[in-house]
């Protein structure tokens, strides 16, 4: 039996692969872990069946046999736990590993969802032009601090890990807004990521569910 | 040799445990172990001594001999792995108190932080009254959603695990809001947090700093 992975149906994100499923494919397709997909319409997120699997009604959920996870990171922190190639081997750097992945979805990604927010629903309040430049601001600091960090390096600790799948997948949220292009050293990391096969494998398996959908 | 975690010589938070440094301590008094701290200015946050070890400039750093960790709810994993009594036996059970340790940081407490950022630096801009509506909003769903899984169980997964120090840690941050009290499920949560032991003795710990910075 293959785990089971929900995904959106009908994605708002258009086959842009930013849905929270892209980290999980990934990640499944890094360890070449075949897997089946359960699509989800929005109305079904929100109904018993699912929030039993999911308290938040959100996607991604994993079923495994007797597990059933939820939360993107926490889902490929437990793949790369039961496969080889996603985690260091060495304890320190494993902790680290695991670190960057706190960090990716604590202290990255919040201020870039925020930003994301404010254009998508306050683009045309009368305060979002004033407001957008401060939230710019926060993105900056975070991608000003993580351009420091990949200086020399092509990964976040050591080689590409289950670490490097979460926060690539935060940062290609910010794909529009300018912002990665002004860290060159991030904006590279990103095409990194994006480079690689399994990214590619499962980039086109959430766009044809997009492309299904829209035919 | 005590592992070493660093915090805020002189907290914003006056002392009312609500920086980061809280749920680390609050993790190594549950498990008994002891620990050291490195008090450090706003200014050395962000000099190559620091970043080294945290590449935000942010607080707590943890040393433990050869490992250097950064992330609070990263470090409270670690500890609650290198020690019994924070995170069940069970593999599934161990698998969703991981899972709900990344819904803490990055679905809990980014909509809880957006809101305390508003208040802190937008309560005088004149679209503030107007946009506080839509954020209290957005921190009720999560508390709502929270108060469905927490209906009939005290913690989190089971018994008190770390994804509870950091789920109580984050929800504290909404003190003086008012919304923790509009759920009394989540609120008797916090509540049954806060009167830990191990949660008092972190807390006075913490205190301490403050009284100290402020004589």
């Amino acid at each position: 039996m293959n785990p089971t992975v929900t995904a959106i149906a009908q994605s708002p994100d258009r086959g842009r692969g930013l849905a929270r499923d892209m980290a999980v494919r990934w990640a499944l397709e890094e360890v070449g872990q075949p897997y089946d997909v359960r699509l989800l319409s929005f109305a079904a997120l929100k109904e018993p069946a699912h929030r039993v699997l999911q308290p938040f009604g959100q996607i991604p959920t994993y079923e495994d046999g007797t597990l059933a996870l939820f939360e993107s990171a926490a889902i490929v922190l437990h793949i790369a736990k039961c496969h080889a190639g996603l985690l260091p081997d060495d304890a320190d750097a494993r902790a680290r590993a695991i670190a960057w992945m706190f960090a990716a979805k604590g202290t990255v990604e919040p201020p870039v969802v925020e930003r994301s927010m404010a254009v998508l629903f306050e683009a045309d309040r009368p305060w979002h032009a004033e407001r957008l430049p401060m939230l710019d601001e926060r993105v900056r600091v975070r991608l000003s601090d993580l351009a420091q960090w990949l200086t020399g390096r092509d990964w976040l600790e050591g080689e590409l890990s289950a670490a490097d799948v979460v926060m690539v997948t935060v940062l290609r949220r910010l794909g529009g807004s300018g912002l990665l292009e002004e860290q060159p050293t991030v904006a590279s990391y990103v095409a990194r990521g994006e480079a690689r096969p399994a990214f590619g494998r499962a980039f086109d398996a959430q766009r044809a569910v997009f492309n299904a959908a829209t035919t």
